[in-house]
């Protein structure tokens, strides 16, 4: 059974164009696949706690040496992580907010990104000491921006560190292959944003579609509406 | 009388190395101009609140209309705001986590940039209607990052979304320039930590002499040794 993890980032309960985008993802979803088990995550209406030194120190403390206290500052981190890893599916909805991710889904990454749990570190690989731990998942981030021309070659592809940041971090997630599903345009409030968001929950369904009967593995032929993801490593 | 408004984000409040550089740097000017007024900002040990599907209604409500609650709600964006815009020169110590700014550093960020107080909004400018009401500041950034390679052409550039991405908000916190002076290598605790470290301690300090002899213009003779922006528009 596909578990499905459903993360919304965006501070707005409603209108939310996001939250839309990923909600129309889940819906078909369920549509194709009425067994799959939806973890709801909503760190827009609920964000998970900063980290803090207190954090810091215990997540560097071997697992057997900590405090009552310490265990106690992880215990956010722990549930966060724990329904990451059940995750086959990661559906993220994440409004751009100055040009990257709100602060509340900085915060769930800064959360779940943890030594030990969800990367290992080891002097021994040289340069590039950190591995990711868990894998195999699909992530599938549905943005929404005010402005547009942040894809690649766009007029403001370098100012985008939301996509861009996302596909870097997404390794440390277990995300192996990402998806990106982007409305623009919408302080302009125009027919090119009635548009935008038309085509992309059309593409928000139909990759839900693809990714579903495949067992999550898109179908090319299915995903060509679709976004690239800025970058691929 | 300059005016320096100094940010620190890292959730270390002791042993980190992005508050060793900022404060470096707030030292410096204070020798070589003891009139200067510093307003403090620690992010990372008192986090500014996430913004909220009410503070952004508030947020969009002219100031004439709004309610109480709603001006209660905006009430920690006006106080830093307020201190942002008195600042002539921004010193902003920031760790990398994940390869961003801490969530503590963009919420910083996410109430500062506010229609109407650090950006005006018209359609009749066409495709590019924001623009920043904030100008004539210099900003010098100081990050700390456990990898290394960030830099334009090194091995991770294309995972810096923390000096790249503050170098592209901060045109709306009204810095006209920025200076980013960088310690890497943290993780690996070697030689090449100690030196990093070493330099960026240095570079700070010739930093703030530069830019307070002139005024907050740097002196391009002495800046030679740090880093330029990942990114200029």
């Amino acid at each position: 059974m596909t578990v499905l993890l459903h993360i919304d980032a965006s501070a707005r309960a409603v209108r939310s164009i996001s939250r839309s985008l990923s909600g129309a993802f889940v819906d078909a979803w369920r549509r194709h696949d009425p067994g799959v088990e939806v973890l709801r995550r909503d760190v827009g209406g609920a964000p998970p706690p900063f980290v803090s030194e207190a954090w810091i120190a215990a997540a560097f403390t071997p697992e057997g040496e900590r405090t009552e206290a310490q265990r106690c500052e992880l215990a956010a981190s722990d549930r966060l992580i724990d329904e990451l890893a059940r995750a086959d599916v990661i559906a993220m909805g994440a409004p751009m907010y100055n040009y990257g991710m709100p602060a509340a889904l900085k915060a769930w990454v800064d959360q779940v990104v943890r030594v030990n749990r969800t990367f290992s570190f080891d002097l021994a690989r040289g340069d590039f000491p950190l591995r990711p731990i868990l894998g195999g998942k699909t992530l599938a981030l549905f943005t929404s921006s005010g402005e547009f021309g942040f894809e690649p070659g766009g007029v403001r592809a370098s100012m985008n560190h939301l996509a861009a940041h996302v596909d870097t971090v997404r390794h440390y997630l277990g995300a192996e292959r990402m998806h990106h599903i982007a409305a623009e345009y919408q302080e302009f409030g125009d027919e090119r944003h009635r548009a935008s968001v038309a085509e992309a929950m059309q593409q928000a369904a139909a990759l839900a579609d693809a990714l579903a009967r495949d067992g999550a593995r898109p179908a090319p032929a299915l995903t060509k509406g679709e976004r690239s993801p800025e970058r691929r490593r």
